[in-house]
């Protein structure tokens, strides 16, 4: 063997991997992540990241002692509270009583503990549920758009055909999906299920009004289509919210996902699936979809990790189950973040401004975004620009749509900045937003 | 609508879900969990659950405090500490460094921390290195057979073509993977990676030779097959074990998979992937395989844990990263434990008896399993009825096989049982083979 050949056999090409198989949504995500890198200077209103100014790191261990406790007293022995951190545990998760009575007094979601599946984040609810809904290259997986990059993700790992339900600016319609189904219906496919965030979207920020919801409830029952509810702004609201689609849901349509990443705290990674659908075999037994999840599960992470379920029963025995009390100060943190946002751009671009430079917004009632629509091309040239010349930073919407809309728009996020830096942001946005519209319309003119 | 097809709404068809997709050694393993909660009285030789005797609650919580000390003395604030239990990470995970260490004083491997991927446990890290090497269907991973059914559940999940490797009673033999590779690309397959357990692997026991590691090697890179080498018995072993296929890899052929969940904690969930596979695209930029795998678990789990990493971390810090001395106790209970299992056997069963009764087993140095070869079909009749009328259950060695091998063996697991136990069980499980043995040579004599 020569040396040569040595060197060679040690490197592989991309366009040999999985990942070489191309997704715009999601190599642009990776280019955003190089410039805030590359500008950490820059205000940026890119990261969807929860604040973290109301966590204490000691409250971790004030919640693992309070799960542990909890079990001693319901009886467990030293050995079995020892076993319960310590060892492997059932793939469905150990703290789905906790969930389930959460749930009832949080959601007015009642559900069977055994309808739940504890997962690593929502974002392994997604994998699951997709996994186990897609079974053939005839399958299809609905979602609204834009969308998360998550459930995206998902549907480029498991190589899952995705087709994009456009929302409009005033929200989702349920017309629109229906009209998808049957044009996918019509090309010889299955709409399996459709995915959205009813509660201030990410990226888009809108709500589902709640005549929306009942439209679309229907809508998943006449068609056989179910609905995957993802959750993760609902309470950290700073309102009240509408109720939830599962809430409302008479015919198990839904699978709502839910995550205590911006409740309790992203680093315990815990999320969870509530699949209540009767599952009939061939042989007559039924079981529930929850079973099958937990089927996939065990090939995808066996368990959750056992610690980060014990500290997150720890935060929801702690509320007595009612994580939106447990968050009342975040939630106050996002709506004033939010308010201010909106407050900051009202005063700074005035109708007559607004309409001049070709601006719109929407209000959200809460949650971590906004977006906005310019009247320039918001591509990754014109975010460097903005980063390099302005020192703001903010996500392309063009990267949360599968079906390439969102060209002239941007997606801001509200969570992560104090006053100040909201102040100042805004201020340097509009800055770049005016100039680079100048600049559009030169060129436009140019080229006339 | 009428009442029916709104109950009719809520239910799915089996057929209609991936988890239909028929996998013989998936489905059967629920079998054993079902005659495990049915029969439990029986002594189980099953389990291959780490032994949680050696272990103290509060250690998580000094493990959790250590790590954070170790942040607080390298200069982060304490915002910065906060942020690093609190906040989501990095996806690649936030200890890479402290692995990176670790490896070198373990196991004489050397790699630059950036290698390294931090996962869910070795299971994420299957899926995500399989993933992303198999990219079209004409592209197949080769296992050992019998093998761990983790790898056959990635398989399943990802629709990935599977070649086992037959591997022999005496062991596994690289000629028949180079005759595999063969067999492969004569078909117009594309063999892309090998998956073993090179040490006291799951489910035979056994361990690879230092020659066949060395011809394995050679193999690996002149066919340019990856292998994936998962480790999870090795730093539990009562004595030195030989080094490991990347310690010894010249030629960056080996993906190795590392799992903390025997040696720190199963609870923790945390485990990793070494890939420094050299990466390179169509426009000649170069990156790690290990990039790649971040990308994939980006879609998977967004991140692990930050506070398992943290009380993972702090364990290892604790060991001056030297897992092999923190399970120094463990790896004597298991040590014993196996020996005591190969004691009783050969004290009750004698070389005339052992061959009157057509019963052999091999010796693995260390490990939780061995595996035992009979004179009937070790089928899931059998079990029913040694766990029914013997009170003792172990594993049908066919559940391991994805190629229909493995009919006449069974696998005992000695990690979880006490002293007693083992005694009483290979008592009970003797009195179970004789008495099978005998049935079936009747059933054989008048079938003749």
């Amino acid at each position: 063997m020569t040396e040569k050949s040595v060197v060679e056999s040690s490197s592989l090409h991309r366009s040999e991997l999985h990942t070489s198989i191309s997704d715009p949504v999601l190599d642009t995500m990776n280019f955003l992540n190089e410039i805030t890198l590359r500008y950490p200077e820059a205000i940026s209103f890119a990261p969807g990241r929860p604040y973290d100014g109301f966590f204490e790191t000691d409250e971790v261990l004030a919640h693992l002692r309070r799960y542990l406790d909890h079990l001693a007293d319901r009886g467990a022995s030293p050995a079995q509270v020892r076993t319960a951190v310590y060892q492997y545990g059932p793939t469905a998760g150990q703290i789905r009583e906790i969930i389930a009575d959460s749930l009832r007094r949080d959601e007015g979601i009642d559900v069977p503990p055994e309808s739940i599946v504890v997962t690593v984040g929502a974002q392994e609810a997604m994998l699951l549920v997709v996994r186990a809904l897609i079974r053939d290259p005839r399958d299809v997986l609905l979602v609204s758009s834009p969308c998360y990059v998550g459930i995206t993700g998902v549907a480029r790992l498991l190589d899952v055909t995705l087709r994009a339900v456009p929302e409009p600016a005033e929200g989702f319609s349920p017309a629109d999906l229906d009209a998808a189904i049957r044009a996918e219906r019509a090309a010889r496919r299955r709409p399996r299920a459709f995915y959205l965030v009813p509660d201030h979207a990410n990226p888009s920020g809108s709500t589902l009004s709640a005549a929306a919801r009942a439209e679309l409830l229907e809508l998943a029952a006449r068609e056989n289509v179910l609905i995957l509810e993802d959750t993760p702004y609902r309470l950290v609201s700073p309102s009240e919210p509408l109720p939830t689609l599962k809430a409302l849901d008479r015919r198990r349509s839904v699978v709502h996902l839910g995550s205590y990443s911006k409740t309790i705290f992203p680093g315990a990674r815990v999320g969870f699936a509530v699949a209540d659908q009767t599952v009939t075999g061939d042989d007559g037994r039924t079981g529930l979809l929850a079973d099958e999840l937990a089927k996939i599960k065990s090939m995808v992470t066996v368990n959750t990790s056992s610690l980060s379920q014990a500290v997150v029963a720890g935060a929801l025995l702690a509320a007595g189950g009612r994580v939106s009390e447990l968050n009342a100060k975040a939630a106050g943190h996002y709506g004033d973040a939010m308010r201010r946002v909106l407050d900051r751009l009202a005063e700074r671009l005035p109708e007559a401004r607004r309409a001049e430079l070709g601006v719109r917004w929407n209000e959200p009632s809460g949650g971590f975004f906004l977006s906005l629509s310019v009247d320039f091309e918001a591509d990754d040239a014109a975010l460097v620009r903005s980063a390099e010349q302005f020192g703001v930073i903010w996500t392309p919407m063009r990267y949360f749509h599968p079906d390439g809309g969102g060209r002239r728009a941007i997606r801001l996020s509200v969570s992560y900045l104090s006053p100040e830096e909201i102040d100042e942001g805004i201020t340097r946005l509009l800055a770049f937003v005016a100039d680079q519209t100048g600049r559009h319309r030169a060129g436009r003119g140019r080229r006339r």
